[in-house]
């Protein structure tokens, strides 16, 4: 067996590697090969492989057979390119020796520069350059970068050791230093090297590699990288590769530079040359902000109304040079690069090239722009947006030059940014809301009773709950931006008032919330209105030629309807009746219901509510024009209807003519110390099936209506939620099917409907096989499924959640992502058992993790049918589901 | 391929079934052939097999081939062995037709006696007895029955008739009614049927019997036959035999009598002839309660005072052949019978056999009597105690004989039965019972804090809460009766009363509970001490040679450590570490530590608990002495440790040196909305590490304390509760052995000890396979797995389950037996997962289900290392366990 090539050179015009080679060679080996294939100006080097450092760390910190010869060899090849000789007096070869693993890690690991100078090179240089104070400066701060990072000695020894000398000089700035400082403080840096490890600085340029190399390596390993890697899910097993490559200098006088650019302007996307360079400065100096960076372009110069020359007028040739490196780089990586260069003496050299960031606005247009120009596919396109990035496009933002009063931070539960008056209840939000004023809704919690405060509301804050909070998930259904679960938030209702770190803040006063950042402003903030331009119709309809999921949205009111419907939504896969029980003109019979004695007044509660239910199926019909529509029973316990407090008490008594005591009796009858494991879902239509009956013939004598005057035909989907067991389920549908022929009788009018269920129990999953004999329809109801398989509730544990994301036990909320390992297991396996009885059984996700892009492409690993999310979320869900779909087909 | 055989003879001597044919014959044939082939005087007959059933319903109602045929044949041997014809006008023979399933279910199926007769066999039985009201009486009572089963007329319609002869006759009871009145309401009856339906009363026998057969299987499917079947999980698919025989009449005369016997003592398990019987009467008179039944012996009827002349008297010869019967059943079956017979004019018939229904204590005495006796080996001895019947032996029970004052019925919590004055909280609970009173705590339902209040009442009462409620699994483990959920309590605290349906009882008052009933009674009602006699411990001595599970108790307290040790327990599988936090010296301590506004006043406060909960595990650890201890670090919510009412607060603001504004405000903060979902467990440990890094110290040194001066080692099992992910896992583990590794250091002693988890949570039975990797056991806390599997608190839905089993939704509460379809899959899971990775992982339960039999087999089939109940459960699981293993061998 011949020894594998653990080393890959580049430069002078060819490789040894590509840019498909990333994983081995890490992200910037890989393109530093692929430059220097494309002929353009890459200063020589190798790249030592990723395989090395497994190997290394497999062998317990050796280094494989045959390394040793390979760097010699290829350093030689560098020496040869370059012309210059490791070690020699007179024209001595520098390197930098860098980290470069395949996914970014920036400034995780460790570097070290101008490595090949000692005591006897520095004066070479010194003399090449022409320059002494630029050698011994580089020289200096070799040794300070080698003892840092090599030799582990404290960076405070070289910090003391220059002020000593800037004291002694009285010089205030390093560039009050000359040559001779600098010399006397590289002696100074190599005898406390001396003194604190007990050996002297090393002078050999290869044992200097060496140490370097192996340095690199072991960053690897060090506390930053394994955090990073940690929260980043980055195997520890795919390792480092490190880059050995000859040393430019962009500061050895004016006709030298040093820059930063983009192939395109990541803020808006425009197709314009973006960036800039300082002349005589090494590449640390552009993003220090020490100097004012210059623009590269006179366009860029004029745009900003800088005073500072561009590149282009200054070098003008070599900014040429540095053009057409830019149009070849787009051409040849088809996408967006962001660069770094060097200028040395009038001569380019390209330093890294790699896709360069940019804004969800700047995206979508690049993406666009690049098809038109030829330079990749609609289906690339496709992929060439983040899906999470097109909320930014969807709401308000906070006007980023405008002043901001922090007060803290909460969870970004729903994007868009929002100012108004603060109001501690949800029927002033109505009140003053009716009156055209702009308020937020400050509350501890929100409950299904505060949603037309919340609707009133232009933004919602919570002091306690979650990312799936009923605060957070209503008003993403809404599109109302919310930031929730900000813990330091003191609210008390009862002096109106909310008090933050010891700042007092009442009701009256203006406050601003960012529901994109989760950042809590007092005052107001201008905000900017989205615009949904051109650029966005296009990339969504490309990604609907290519999608195979259907997007459905999560909504009962007419208005989210057609907002949905707006956004691209195929229908309706989640209608939560609840929601429609909460309206003043319904919550009196409501309770009337509730607090009947017995069946007969309970129904004669019910008959009053059916109208008005019916009404809302009818107004939901109408809009959905034809789209299926998944209604759930009423869902949650029955106590959540009824008043809390003691004044309420006395008016929904006065209200319903029961007394004060009988109601206080019902209500601590009805009270739960776990609610969302209580009397609820199925078990209330089981213990009172008077309630499904009047939602089942107010679902289809709504469906009759609809169908007898519209064009479409009407297709509702009966949900009945929280099923354990196939008994629950039958007994249920037994009756919905009752009510469905009884009404068809009736009007003399049949309408095809299906009867399914919501999975969002594990029992239901595991049961899934049995539950499929009656159900047309699963839908995974993954925020309930969530909370039974962790045994977290997502109401309390906002907190909790944010530590174990912060302690890394969690990678993301499970609220927000899809827990594939658990949840996942559960989705998967009911999917699986569901099909064996019934192949077609029509599979959706109706949880909060149906507008969540990773959330999506694991539904559409399993399968589903359908995602359903909230209106804001459709053109995302729209977007990963199109992505999936690509990623499938391979 | 021939004809399968239908139909199965048997009388005069022989059968062509037997007992073990159960499956095809039905209990009640298989038994009769059986008693046949023994050449027991068993009127001649036949059995139609349950597979003719299955077919009838399988073909749409239609009877297989041959079975007329083979039906023809058996009558005629009937006729042939009798001596008598159907339908013969002067020596005709009359049949029963009655059915007989696999299972017993008593009454839901049909029965018409007395066949055979018409308008002409009537005056031939007449002529043959020389008894024309006999004859006539049958006849009428033949028409009534088949008009009601086979034809469908209402037996109102019989009634009336008769009431009107009556009413003629200036009559009062049936006895006073002739030979011609019967006549006179037999026409009657007969021309009522044809009235009703159409056509005449049926004359001819063949018609009768094909009708009567033909009802009997339609009986399988009536209303109540499939309830009962539902509710005792009997399949459909058994389908019922039909048994035709022979009628014998023990109302010929007085050389006639009828009676019902057990082979021993049910009661107290004596082997004495226990039954009774009556002269010239009818099967349904001994039952029916209309003439005091006579004793069977004269020592029975000494024992009772009873006047009446009892069998062995009177009829001494046909006494000794019916005794004889009995020992050669006895002999026969190898347990005692519960026999049917009838002696027709000083003939004896012996009508039915099966296994007789005994008492726990009568199923004791009589296993180790016929162990004993040479009857059954100890192996059967060991099957033949029903594991939960035990409980009736190691609890109070109320005396059967005293009056009682029921006031309301709730769930049977905690077994055995208790007197007490009224208390309705803790405290005084406590205080009275310090003076010596016997007190019943009341509560709406109890909490940690009650704890003490408990340990010290006679017994508690719950108007709420489940089978598995706090108060229901505290109670049980202190050996408290307990009766919970009993839901039309109204309690009171303000007033200090409780109301049930109007009647209003006071703290002070006297109240009973009966824990193995759930019965609530006002009043005291004297109860009786369990006797463990002879019997009980010789049988566990027989269990324990069989038994292949280990048996641990759940406990905290000395006390129940002692319990369980003598109930024969070996070790704790599960000390709730919490329960030791409520005593009053500690609360204070463990109050300052949840209030402590940062962690350094948090181990402050941490320090004061620590030499108190090590002397918690040293107690423990001595009296287990080297038994394995498993230990639960903190497992609930904080709040729960807070107070809750605003005196309580008050107080606790007092005696702690903080404000009750700081505490209302830490009270709110950790207030959550679903508890059992929320900030608990290890989440407490990851988030408040000092907490377990106080109690593992606590485990360690105590483990190194009585290590040193015990003889025996000390095993502890560090348990880390609610853990949903591996990492989770990990890092407590990692804080758990450093505490070990400093203990072991400091005090130069090293003692073996495990780490391991609660299976709890449906994701860590998804993840057993990697948490595996760092537990050393697993215990499945089956309680809180079914609560989060289900999506069911068991603190909120105690209606509910009754009303889900009320439906047959649920067969058994599944917080009682574990439901093997959801929460078993999910246990299996990670059963196989954790041994996948770690193939000598130790696996436990420690649920409630660990003292339920049925579970129990659950846990053996899964391969469990041990159960954990209870104290008062142990001998049941025991038991169970035995039973299981037997099961398993074969």
């Amino acid at each position: 067996m011949s020894t594998p090539q653990w080393v890959y050179k580049f430069g002078g015009g060819s490789a040894e590697g590509a840019a498909e080679m990333r994983n081995l060679l890490g992200g910037k080996g890989a393109n530093l090969a692929e430059m220097s294939s494309l002929g353009l100006p890459v200063p020589p080097g190798f790249t030592i492989t990723t395989e090395v450092c497994i190997a290394y760390y497999a062998s317990d910190r050796a280094y494989p057979d045959g390394l040793s010869d390979q760097v010699d060899a290829a350093l030689a090849f560098i020496e040869e390119t370059v012309g210059a000789r490791f070690g020699d007096p007179e024209n001595p070869l520098l390197v930098s020796v860098r980290s470069g693993a395949r996914a970014s890690m920036p400034g995780m690991m460790d570097t070290v520069l101008n490595l090949g100078l000692n005591d006897v090179t520095v004066e070479g240089l010194a003399a090449k350059s022409g320059d002494a104070r630029f050698a011994w400066d580089s020289y200096r701060r070799f040794i300070q970068m080698f003892g840092d990072v090599v030799l582990g000695v404290e960076h405070d020894n070289f910090e003391e050791i220059i002020d000593t000398q800037k004291m002694m000089r009285g010089a205030a700035l390093d560039t009050d230093l000359d040559a001779e400082d600098w010399k006397v403080i590289a002696i100074g840096f190599k005898e406390r090297i001396e003194d604190e490890t007990g050996n002297p600085f090393p002078q050999d340029p290869r044992d200097q590699l060496w140490g370097a190399i192996t340095a690199v390596f072991g960053s690897w390993h060090n506390d930053r990288a394994n955090t990073y890697r940690r929260l980043h899910n980055i195997p520890e097993s795919w390792g480092t590769a490190v880059n050995v490559q000859a040393m430019v200098f962009g500061n050895m006088g004016d006709d030298c530079a040093t820059g930063v650019a983009f192939t395109r302007d990541p803020s808006e996307g425009r197709n314009t040359f973006y960036g800039e360079y300082l002349v005589n400065a090494q590449g640390e100096d552009v993003v220090a902000g020490i100097r004012t960076p210059q623009h590269l372009t006179i366009a860029g110069k004029d745009e900003q109304g800088s005073d500072l020359p561009a590149m282009e007028e200054v070098m003008p040739e070599v900014f040429g040079q540095l053009n057409e490196v830019r149009l070849n780089l787009e051409k040849h990586y088809r996408d967006m690069q962001d660069i770094e260069f060097t200028v040395q003496q009038n001569k380019l050299w390209m330093l890294q090239t790699r896709t360069g960031k940019r804004t969800a606005k700047a995206a979508l247009k690049i993406a666009c722009d690049m098809v038109d120009e030829g330079l990749i596919s609609e289906e690339e396109a496709v992929f060439r947006i983040e899906p999470e990035s097109l909320d930014q496009l969807l709401h308000p933002t906070l006007d980023p030059d405008a002043a901001r009063d922090l007060l803290t931070r909460g969870l970004p539960a729903s994007p868009g940014a929002a100012s108004g008056t603060i109001v501690f209840s949800a029927d002033e939000a109505e009140a003053r809301a009716a009156n055209g004023e702009a308020v937020v809704l400050v509350r501890i919690e929100t409950s299904p009773e505060d949603i037309h405060g919340m609707h009133a509301a232009q933004g919602i804050l919570t002091s306690r709950g979650g990312m799936t909070s009923h605060a957070a998930v209503v008003a993403r259904g809404m599109g109302r931006p919310c930031v929730s679960g900000a813990g330091d938030l003191r609210i008390d209702y009862e002096t109106q008032t909310l008090t933050v770190m010891g700042r007092e803040i009442a009701a009256g006063d203006t406050l601003t919330i960012d529901g994109t950042s989760g950042e809590v402003m007092a005052g107001g903030v201008p905000t900017l209105q989205p615009e949904l331009s051109g650029d966005f119709a296009t990339l969504m309809n490309w990604v609907d030629d290519v999608r195979e999921m259907k997007v459905r949205t999560n909504a009962e009111t007419p208005l989210d309807a057609q907002t949905a419907l707006d956004f691209g939504a195929e229908g309706i896969g989640l209608c939560r009746t609840e929601h429609m029980f909460f309206d003043a003109d319904r919550i009196v019979a409501v309770r009337e219901m509730i607090l009947a004695k017995d069946e007969e007044r309970r129904r004669a509660a019910l008959e009053k509510i059916l109208p008005m239910q019916r009404q809302d199926f009818i107004d939901l019909f109408r809009i959905m024009a034809g789209k299926p529509v998944t209604i759930r029973l009423l869902d949650p316990p029955l106590h959540e209807f009824l008043p809390h407090t003691a004044e309420e008490m006395k008016q929904v008594a006065q209200g319903s003519g029961v007394s004060v005591e009988d109601l206080r009796i019902r209500v601590n009858e009805l009270a739960e110390v776990n609610p969302m494991l209580g009397h609820r879902g199925c078990r209330l239509g089981i213990t009172y099936p008077e309630i499904s009956e009047m939602q089942a013939r107010a679902i289809f004598e709504a469906a009759v209506e609809v169908s007898k005057d519209a064009g479409a035909p009407v297709e509702p989907e009966v949900m009945i939620p929280l099923v354990s067991d196939k008994v629950e389920f039958d007994l249920l549908r037994e009756r919905i099917d009752a009510v469905a022929t009884l009404v068809f009788q009736e009007t003399g009018t049949e309408v095809p409907y299906l009867v399914g269920t919501m999975i969002e129990l594990p029992r239901a999953a595991l049961r899934a096989g049995e539950i499929a004999e009656g159900a047309e329809f699963f839908s995974f109801g993954t925020n309930d499924l969530t909370q039974t398989t962790f045994g977290l509730s997502r109401d309390d544990t906002a907190g909790l959640l944010k530590e174990y994301e912060r302690r890394g036990i969690f990678e993301t909320d499970p609220f927000v992502s899809i827990d594939v390992d658990g949840v996942g297991e559960l989705v998967k396996l009911a999917a699986e058992r569901g099909r064996e009885t019934r192949p077609k059984v029509k599979l959706g996700i109706c949880g909060e993790h149906g507008g969540d892009p990773r959330s999506v492409h694991f539904c559409a690993d399993v399968g589903l049918d359908y995602v359903s999310c909230s209106p804001y979320r459709v053109p995302i869900a729209r977007l990963a589901a199109a992505q999936a779909a690509l990623r499938l087909k391979g």
